[in-house]
């Protein structure tokens, strides 16, 4: 689907909050443009969903939705942490932002890092942070960013058998009693 | 201070979770050989380890304790940000690691960032993820982690008039109300 401007040429493109619908609207296709990320069910989704909202601002997810289509194209994270030093400060982590590959180039990347930021700065943070490819360094640093670290790593090999319940918190390789339960009930 | 070995040579240093009382013990002026770490109130303290703690297992602050002087020697926090992609996947932020610069050559580095993966693992994140200068990657490399991204940071500029009150949320260069008040009444 290509997003096409109005024919004004200046369709907006709001800014806003993830709503529980969003999840009828793509958002879960277009987290898949960034990596790895299967279908999530209706109830999944929304534990998740009322998760991450309990934060209030300490986490929230940004999403721009094309009016025309209907469609989520893109969207970002930042959640808030709190800290000790810096006499008590906080820190803004933004998170898997991505654009729609048919949604480039109308500055909607911009715009997802400027209410994330704006959003981390309107609640105290001393600054912002994020993790990128190389190749994305120069778009950071027209949204005011700067290098400073290097990321490190570590996976954590899956310690059980894989699992329908994203939820679930069995350990040790046992099966997860959650899902043997749903399956005894149908 | 120097932290010695017991007369066997084999002194032990458990990791456990921060506790209030270890501000008494020093935390905070371990906290300040990492970066700016102003004094902080007792009042401020006591605010920010409620915040925190109000997170349970989703932000750990884990200390070490030097049973024959009481002080804090070994610090690093981990929270875990809750993702819809990688099928509602946890991820754990590594931060703020720090050994007290007497304390260094007792691997106790590398006993926090085992504690703290350990922690992030136990309850499901797929991995952990940490920032760190060039010069440190070294250390990281030898506790699992391998070199993944760039980190990019953009400082806020302080917009109002420095506010002694960490936990106020005024804004708009406007002169903390709460502060105001605390003065009015002493």
């Amino acid at each position: 689907m290509q997003v096409s401007h109005s024919s004004s040429g200046e369709q907006k493109f709001e800014v806003r909050r993830l709503e529980i619908s969003d999840k009828s609207k793509g958002f879960v296709e277009l987290l898949r443009q960034l990596t790895v990320c299967d279908s999530i069910s209706d109830k999944d989704f929304e534990n998740r969903f009322r998760e991450i909202s309990s934060l209030g601002d300490d986490h929230v997810i940004c999403v721009v939705e094309d009016e025309s289509s209907g469609k989520i194209i893109a969207t970002g994270s930042v959640f808030i942490e709190k800290k000790f030093l810096r006499n008590c400060g906080k820190v803004g982590h933004i998170e898997d932002v991505v654009v729609d590959s048919n949604a480039r180039g109308m500055q909607l990347g911009k715009k997802v890092i400027g209410f994330l930021a704006d959003h981390a700065r309107s609640i105290g943070c001393y600054k912002v942070i994020l993790d990128c490819s190389l190749e994305n360094r120069a778009f950071y640093e027209k949204c005011g960013f700067k290098q400073k670290e290097i990321q490190m790593n570590k996976k954590h090999p899956p310690t059980r058998p894989a699992c329908s319940n994203n939820f679930c918190r069995c350990r040790d390789n046992k099966v997860c009693v959650e899902r043997m339960s749903r399956n005894l009930v149908g």
